[in-house]
């Protein structure tokens, strides 16, 4: 374990952890005339003002998540905090008195405080039933701390520091290092709860701690958490420094996706800046060419046009960058980083910002107009803390229309990952269109399981059926296996997002299922110069054994329209019993030929269709969301799977439009009808695909994917019914 | 038939139907400095300077709605009635000479023209498909003639009258009778088509026909148009002053719902205008206290605060006040009404204004800031021409929440009547809670029936089990028989909408079960000052003999949490077989004691509680819509049925609450559980239904209803558990 020791504090002022003192002079230079400053300052005086004048409580631990004493301990750090930011701001002493004095009463509690009473947490806390929570505890609690340290005598300091404030640190993370010394969310946040107190209270073990782990943890090599995750793996580095390194990919992306990062993220920069404003020459931020900024970029592009994070993994919707988490990360990102205007315009809609030394230079830019609009373009993020463990692509439409694909091929993502390879999911101006399903989860709804993860997470949510993309013979990727799933991923095949006529990306993945390579292809292109693109979606299977594949597309909607000729069902019963289909009615089935089979819906006013480019003897099964669940925890949404039986190689050509309108008002409605008139398939070999997509107007593209080479100064040839194309890179595209 | 010579026209110049000459001389005066109606005259210049350059096509008829001859004749119509417009308020003779060359090009092919080849009107017309169609063809070309009258020679007016007009008008009379001599919405525009047209024609004939019918019909007393609809009853006054009069209940409720209401509006205040401009001593406005600027009232108080009409009948959800029909009602009620202040604040959401006088108006009373904000407040609609045929009741909160509740026991509503006696439908901030399913057709959408009814309207939308209603044995009210159905109507019992403390409304119906009497009371209180309303629902019945009783309330959104427990289906079956059960399937089901029953959802992050009074052995069915739907017409929407079985009388005791809030960016639960502790039914006989709610804080609401005398100074006296109450009026309550 490498140590270093780089802390040495004098004992003169300094504030480092809310706003550093330089920033308080601006602050009252600028107070009353920074607009969205001086708004969510006044919201928060308002806040606490009302709330100083109560009683403090402090009461003995005793609840779980949602009842009476876990709520209080968490709004006495939460008006500890903005308390702590109201002194340093405006100096008035009610404040101070009020943090001195509800932290009096937590010291006189403390030490006597046994672990708390919920036993079910693999790291039981003392103020909450896990010591996740008592970091995010601390984690204000030095802010706050910070902010009156000045004002504290010497003698109170000491008294919070040796019944409080240091057993409470070593708690966090000597007497758990199963919770603190691991490359997990949980120990960023132990890392900066223990460092920023060690800031605070200038205690180098502390920071030592946190930045580079226990020197000893002696942690169980087999040791897991509760989702199942294991808590260390021999010889792995830990501490903030270390969590930096592995949590990230060199472009910012968070393996477990961004509703965990925006949870994450709180506990590295609040640190980060910690450390930047008392230990500038640390450089923190800039480590690992600045990967935490770039994390911030990256938390934004993996939003919807609405703001909302695309439900990865475990992620709940309705998650946004309108959570403080994300005020907190953008005016960050803006003062620490390069004073990007364009996040100016992420400040601007979040409307609030930080109270500290981000937060105003936020509301300095804007109110001197600064802003700039933030450009969301395709985007392409690897996955894993080298880059080298697959990643994600969004293709974004460009100009008049709002169409957005999140292209998956990434590592598993932690216990929190889904068996999801090589899946998809569409949006079309912020709302889904092609979905993934998210997390079987209502987080904080009591009701719902206490608000923890419910038992179809695991048997729907995180299983293969339950993704847009293929199942071989009912069984998820990896079987369904977390440590399998864990050691492989994806891999990215070739990207190309700056063709003006088509933005393309394909991925391979070999492990999902052993001995079948699967290879997909998803472009976005506009058949006309103007139109709203449509997007190609080319799954190709090559297997040692026949197979069955699934390929289902869940959508949003009514069914308008269909050209094959659906069998319905007088009796819904599950698709099958396990991985998933347990968990879908069969609505109906169609046989399908060798022609194209549409199936045309109505979504939010808007007309898409799905053309699928299927073979004699497929199918499509009509189905939907809701059968084996017993307490309604499931959302009733319908699919439609493409199935291939007994196929060893096998190829599904898919395009997806959204092409007309309805308006209910004027009764209007336009381009109901797909524009696709042939998908012809005209090459499928190991080494090439070439399709022909013929539209009604007559126009037609040519795209061939080269399925082996992706070098893009490879020079390739190929003859099709006659005519010989040759190009450079793993792919040629003509509009014809 | 009273025949009345009312109309001398004198060969001066004139405009009437479309600006007047004062309108004009105002208009100019004030253009340029009228933002809204400048806005919409510089929309309608814009898009008419583009057609006009082109080609004007006239072709031959031959397509149904939706196909080409149809969409360019309904162009063409609405081209010359803007241009109309254009060529009054700018001069320019281009419009005029656009107007005159395509009334040239239709006066030569009009002559020869046959019936349209589509056969399935029972009044096919020339142009289209209908005569309806060629009515609304004749009212915008009227208007265009009228613009242009005095521009045109002489010679020009004759060819096109003797040619075009005249005849076109008398085919939609004389020629068509079972078309025009109804009372009926087609026989309005009918009636407003050769009304109008003879007003611009100065032709006495045309408008006698049109506002006092054709003196001979010869219509068979039992012929039926395409709805099954009976024609004429035999000695029934027609034309447009019978329409008026048969149309709208006292209050201006139209019988079939807002939503045929907006359409049917357009003709009678099209007409009513033109008439009112040129003969104002008829005043047609006036006519039955007003009702038609008393039905654009109407029409505005049936919109849930969104500004969509409630879906009642066969009304396509999602039409609103933003429809065109409803600007031109706005505007005509503000300016030939009492320029109430409150239309402004309608005119300044539709942000749109017609342009004419009455557009002129609201344009410059907005410009003047006299708008004050639409008060919509609880209101009660009576039905039938007379107003004795039952009516419609719309419940609504007051201060900072926002629920209504449209309560229906009117009249059947004509063909586009639904079974759907005392029941209801609850929407908060506009979004339905409670929904009525509304009609099952998708209009102008050609994938779906080319538009037209779907077979499901019949066999799920009218049927009662559609309805938050009972359904007794199975069977729709009047075993779902439209002439017998026609020819009953439910009663208003009582209402209150002005205590402070509850607003209620009480309706009893005796006819739609044969020997069954059912009373339904529905009242909207505070539990507490402040709190946001709930809903009590009584709903009583009286029977002979023993029957299954069945109340549904469809809700929207995701089931969280019950009080009971439900055995949950492995297979799914439909309900039952017929009269709209065959299309519910059944996906849990519980047994229930005497306590209450609960359940709660959850619905746009807000949580509803439904709890329900109910009996040892009553069931409660977890039900969704889509069993038997093979094209997939039907939404699946989900409910739960209270049944009661072999009862002879029975009472329903249902509270309904939005209680709680869930906020997915801070993931915060608040008040996820329903107040309601204790429902007692202290007294329920033929005279008295007494109720006693307590809440969980122990305070409690009692609630007495007479049930047979509904006078308001009627004295009541009744001894409950001991203690005696006594009150004037139909019902007591109090809150303790
Ligand atoms: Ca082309
Ligand atoms: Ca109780
Ligand atoms: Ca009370
Ligand atoms: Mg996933
Ligand atoms: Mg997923
Ligand atoms: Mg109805
Ligand atoms: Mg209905």
């Amino acid at each position: 374990q490498s140590k270093k020791q780089v802390y040495n504090f004098d004992s003169s002022s300094h504030h480092g952890l809310l706003i550093t003192n330089k920033g308080l002079e601006l602050i009252k230079e600028n107070l009353g005339t920074i607009p969205l400053f001086d708004k969510s300052l006044a919201q928060t005086k308002a806040e606490i003002d009302a709330i100083i004048v109560e009683e403090i409580e402090v009461p003995i631990p005793k609840d779980m998540a949602g009842g009476y004493t876990h709520t209080q301990h968490k709004k006495n750090y939460d008006v500890v905090q903005k308390a702590g930011v109201l002194f340093q701001i405006y100096g008035d002493e009610k404040y101070a008195t009020y943090i001195k004095d509800m932290f009096m009463e937590y010291a006189q509690m403390y030490p006597k405080l046994p672990l708390h009473p919920e036993t079910r947490s693999y790291s039981r806390g003392k103020l909450f039933w896990q010591c996740l929570n008592d970091a995010n505890w601390l984690v204000n609690m030095s802010q706050g701390y910070d902010a009156i340290y000045d004002w504290l005598s010497p003698k109170d300091r000491k008294f919070l520091e040796t019944k409080l404030f240091k057993p409470f640190a070593l708690f966090l993370s000597v007497e758990n290092p199963q919770f603190f010394n691991r490359i997990h969310n949980h120990s960023t946040w132990g890392n900066a709860a223990v460092g920023m107190m060690g800031l605070a209270m200038r205690d180098n073990q502390l920071v030592n701690y946190a930045l580079y782990g226990l020197p000893e943890d002696s942690i169980d090599a087999n040791a897991v958490d509760n989702d199942g995750g294991l808590i260390k793996k021999p010889g792995q580095d830990a501490g903030f420094i270390a969590n930096i390194e592995e949590a990230f990919s060199p472009d910012g992306y968070y393996t477990e996706g961004p509703y965990y990062q925006r949870y994450a993220m709180y506990p590295f920069l609040a640190f980060s800046v910690a450390l930047e404003n008392t230990v500038p020459e640390l450089k923190v931020l800039a480590y690992k060419d600045s990967v935490q900024i770039k994390a911030v970029y990256a938390l934004i592009d993996l939003t919807d046009s609405k703001g909302g994070f695309f439900p990865l993994n475990d992620g709940q919707k309705g998650m946004s960058f309108y959570n403080n988490a994300l005020v907190n990360s953008v005016d960050i990102a803006y003062h620490y980083g390069s004073k990007d205007p364009e996040l100016l315009a992420i400040a601007e809609i979040q409307n609030e910002v930080t109270l500290d030394d981000a937060g105003l230079a936020v509301a300095l830019g804007l109110k001197r107009n600064e802003i700039q609009p933030y450009q969301k373009r395709s985007v392409n993020f690897t996955d894993g803390p080298k880059g080298n463990q697959g990643g994600l692509t969004i293709l974004r439409s460009k100009e008049d229309s709002d169409l957005e694909l999140v292209f998956k091929y990434s590592a598993q993502g932690n216990s929190h990952g889904h068996y999801d390879k090589l899946s998809y999911s569409i949006y079309e101006n912020g709302d889904e269109v092609i979905p993934d399903y998210g997390l079987a989860r209502f987080v904080n709804i009591n009701s719902k399981n206490g608000g923890g993860y419910l038992k179809e997470n695991t048997t729907w949510a995180k299983q293969t059926i339950a993704h847009n993309t293929v199942v071989q013979n009912e069984t998820s990727h990896f079987n369904g296996d977390f440590k399998t799933g864990s050691s492989f991923h994806s891999q990215l095949h070739f990207q190309d997002l700056s063709n003006d006529l088509i933005q393309i990306v394909s991925a391979r993945e070999h492990n999902a299922y052993e001995g079948t390579e699967m290879l997909r292809t998803v472009a976005m292109l506009s058949p006309k110069e103007g139109m709203k693109p449509i997007i190609i979606d080319i799954f190709k299977l090559q297997s040692k054994n026949a197979n069955q594949y699934d390929l289902p597309f869940y959508y949003k909607g009514q069914l308008m329209d269909y050209s094959v000729d659906p069998v319905s069902e007088s009796i819904l019963k599950p698709l099958g019993t396990s991985n998933g289909y347990q968990h879908l009615w069969k609505e109906a089935s169609a046989v399908t030929n060798s022609d194209l089979s549409k199936v045309t819906w109505l979504h939010n006013n808007l007309f898409y269709t799905l053309s699928s480019k299927t073979s004699v003897g497929d199918s499509l099964l009509f189905v939907r969301q809701g059968a084996n669940d017993p307490v309604f925890n499931l959302r009733r949404e319908p699919g439609i799977i493409i199935r291939k039986s007994n196929a060893r190689d096998a190829i599904f050509v898919n395009i997806i439009e959204s092409h007309g309108t309805y308006d209910a008002v004027t009764e209007r409605a336009e381009n109901t009808e797909s524009i696709i008139d042939k998908i012809d398939i005209i090459q499928n070999t190991g080494t090439y695909t070439a399709l022909e997509i013929t539209y009604k107007d007559d126009n037609s593209n040519l795209l061939i994917i080269s399925n082996l080479k992706a070098d893009s100064s490879e020079k390739h040839s190929l003859t099709l019914n006659g005519t010989s194309y040759s190009w450079e890179g793993p792919y040629y595209f003509i509009n014809r």
